[in-house]
């Protein structure tokens, strides 16, 4: 008897507190919505076009691991975008090509579920990974290879023009175009599930009590009216909306032309930092903070924050396993490393 | 009757031309090793002092990935000997810290098949893997990292720490000669056995016969005389010997103090190019023909060198399969990414 009240007082609590599946109802009706279990349902969301084949993704991973698409011959997609860090580098703003900073001071993103947004970009300028890719490859502090260089690199070496006619057809043009979108393609399949998204998908107990209360937190603080979709970011946003951005001083960017900004993804945040476009924050709990400062109008006390930052360590996902790709080898045709 | 004679007629030229099995003899006669086909001997070959275990190896190839080793948080081991490009960079003389060439224009050597060497870096001065790898880590123009930073980096990560404490004990000292050492210990593992090696462990049909011609031209020519032993080279000989080297002008390097330099392995060396201390030669046709003339006051003739690189190629080996390692997270206690 005694027992079955204090079940009975448990289930009570719990549904009070955390409302239980109706939490879920909740996230979903702010706009929170899980990577998909139904692998069709993935594929469609992933893969509109349905563009994704095993041969090119295949391709696609040596391709985004490939130093020698790059004028030294030394960078690399994942040198910036280390798919063992989180799909980020660490660093506050990238650094490339003849060790040049990022000239607007701007941070990597995690190439992690970048999948799931909108555009692509810091500004959004870009409208798929496919047209992202081929951005860093020619910029001058990054990757800074010219589309004619990249072509005769991949073209020098027959097992990448073999891949390129398995993946495409025997008449395929191994060009830019070709070459960047098959990084895109590739980078489309890194998504990270996450016992968050297990818990929109039904299983209840996917979340302990303290995540589902910071889950909860994070809807209530409104963190959710930017951050959400698949990606819980993703979309363009006014940034900063409200007052003055603690670090705007760091870096010059101001946005797109109406000083809109891509609202980073929150998966993978845990491993991610330093945050926000110039990488000047890097504590998670100081990121929470000045966010609900300069976006949202409210301060957001430390417990709260503790809570919403023990929800956002659930969007730690399931990478996928990745191994290391061989890269078919250098012939007297490639042309050579220039480190100028 | 036909049938039978015809086979014994293959029998004899093959015996003629190669000496079938004889060859492999002449190569054990002539100094050349296999490695062994035989677990418990590879590992007595590999792990002579028994370090290796599974837990080191698993944590060492977390460190070779790892970039926050380096000041600049963005060059790894793997950076300058990438285990997708044949364990180098492909480019002439390294490149690291705040883009920085080596001063003596000093190529990086392949990490595959290192651990066969008798010594390390290129005027030997390194007695084994685990000792070497204090010195990339350290120098200025590669990753830069004092010792003290390096530990500070790794005991910031309490990921890093509990690997550390399975691997060792938990009494370890994370410092800067165990991370180093548990590095070299990973690279002990990283050896690729060829179709020339299962030749020698008595597979006569691992070798076509243009191989065998190529292997018998090898070692008539007298490349055997200082490429030998298990790694095909990793001793210490004079260079050049005879005359002059084509690109002694490229870089300052004289070897050790008594002009010695170390031979380097002919393993995977197809995919190892550019060739030489200086990395000053592209071809390896032309690589084999200034060996001959520097080393052995031969001039090998493009016929001769064309069945030598046959031969060569039969040394591009079985790579060991390598899961891209995720890495710990950073925390707020981790030393910040320094570019300068």
């Amino acid at each position: 008897m005694k027992m079955i009240k204090l079940v009975s007082m448990s289930l009570i609590a719990s549904s009070c507190v955390f409302g239980a599946s109706s939490l879920a109802q909740k996230a979903k009706t702010n706009g929170l919505t899980a990577i998909p279990e139904d692998a069709k349902a993935l594929s469609k969301l992933i893969d509109p076009k349905g563009t994704i084949t095993e041969e090119k993704v295949a391709l696609g991973k040596q391709l985004y691991f490939e130093p020698r698409l790059s004028k030294s011959g030394l960078i690399s997609c994942n040198t910036c975008h280390n798919l063992g860090m989180g799909g980020a580098d660490g660093v506050s703003a990238a650094v490339g090509h003849n060790w040049t900073a990022n000239p607007h001071h701007l941070n990597s993103p995690t190439v992690y579920n970048a999948v799931f947004a909108q555009v692509q970009f810091w500004d959004g300028r870009s409208p798929d990974l496919e047209d992202q890719a081929q951005g860093p490859m020619q910029a001058m502090p990054e990757m800074a290879a010219a589309p004619s260089m990249v072509e005769a690199r991949v073209n020098s070496m027959p097992e990448y023009v073999e891949s390129f006619k398995k993946a495409y057809g025997s008449d395929v043009k191994v060009d830019f175009k070709t070459i960047t979108a098959t990084i895109g393609i590739y980078e489309r399949t890194l998504v990270t599930p996450s016992r968050y998204d297990d818990f929109l998908n039904g299983k209840n107990d996917a979340l302990s009590d303290a995540e589902k209360e910071g889950l909860d937190t994070f809807i209530d603080k409104g963190c959710a009216t930017c951050h959400n979709g698949v990606g819980l970011g993703g979309g363009m946003q006014p940034f900063p909306l409200i007052g003055k951005y603690k670090y705007a001083d760091v870096g010059d960017f101001k946005g797109d032309k109406n000083g809109m900004v891509k609202v980073p993804t929150l998966r993978e945040v845990t491993q991610t930092a330093p945050y926000f476009h110039n990488g000047a924050i890097w504590s998670l709990a100081e990121a929470v903070q000045e966010m609900g400062r300069t976006q949202l109008g409210v301060e957001i006390s430390d417990e709260d924050t503790n809570k919403i930052i023990t929800f956002l360590k659930a969007l730690e996902g399931r990478k996928p396993v990745i191994e290391y790709p061989q890269l078919p080898k250098s012939t007297l045709d490639t042309p050579k490393p220039d480190m100028n």
